[in-house]
């Protein structure tokens, strides 16, 4: 594939430098490179990272609950995650993904929604970041899930019941872990 | 590159199924796959998916606060995260990677360890796991960063600034949050 020559002085690297990048190939979710490149201590060598799409996660709270997706995941196994998933490049805006992602796996749309930032889900290895938010009180619609989550089931978790399910590894994805955390933190903190 | 034939029948595929693994290319870090599969609606089609190192994240509390890397990270700019990094070969576990990482990078070994479970940072692309730990008042010694690491900076952060750096952004590192929010929530049921 092609090489591209990139500037050497990118303010952004701080104290890395980039002096080649090499596509090593591309599919539509997963785009790998490698880059040759300055490192900190002034030594050199190769940077290897891929691209996958942004994601994103909702806590959407209902009735005191949180909404928690259960299906079988290819590569992880049958695992509870907060609703979510890949920004599309046909979505306008991160949260646009999000609203169409709770739509989508759960049915449940509208409510009071507020960003919870973004978290680098695996920063030594790609850029991509998961956005979080929030969904206060939406409104129950029918879900339509994609042919990967045929086996989805979203249930009702009081919040107390998700924060001891990310202590005892049913939740184990890393973005639905934090976040639910986070609307824990909000929650007590508001009381 | 060879292309594996892998059984359909995998009980732990659950409601999916394998028909054929190409590797795509490899490098020590890195390894990247294409399957062929059944998805759980029935229809079939490729899940390209990544192999990286599982990682590690620690936190050491001392005195009150919490060890926190400030580093520019070559993706992801300058982000202040918890001690931590790849689980290496050489390693006999996750927990002696989270020892090492812990001494090379802040200088502190030893303590009281207890693990924090373990979170999928990227479920849909890649099994890799990070592993997380609470190193309670561990022993400081001299540091030896690695060349990635030559502008790592190593700051004592009281716990409730770490949980404001979760929240106004400061730490974006998904398992350093996460870590960071779980231990901010033991240490208010523990007082």
């Amino acid at each position: 594939m092609d090489e591209q020559q990139a500037g050497s002085q990118d303010p952004e690297l701080g104290p890395w430098a980039r002096h080649r990048r090499t596509p090593l190939y591309a599919t539509p979710r997963l785009t790998a490179y490698r880059d040759e490149v300055t490192f900190p201590d002034g030594s050199t060598g190769p940077y290897n990272w891929v691209q996958v799409p942004d994601q994103v996660r909702i806590a959407a709270l209902v009735d005191g609950a949180i909404l928690v997706c259960e299906q079988h995941h290819y590569l992880t196994g049958v695992m509870w995650q907060l609703p979510g998933g890949a920004v599309d490049p046909a979505d306008a805006s991160p949260e646009a993904a999000a609203r169409r992602e709770l739509a989508e796996e759960t049915g449940y749309r509208d409510g009071a929604w507020s960003s919870l930032g973004a978290l680098h889900p695996l920063p030594g290895a790609t850029p991509a970041r998961v956005h979080l938010w929030a969904a206060h009180a939406p409104d129950p619609y029918p879900a339509s899930p994609e042919p990967v989550e045929a086996d989805l089931k979203v249930h009702h978790v009081p919040l107390d019941e998700a924060l001891s399910a990310v202590r005892d590894g049913r939740i184990r994805c890393a973005a639905s872990a934090a976040l639910v955390l986070a609307v824990g933190r909000q929650a007590q903190q508001g009381a």
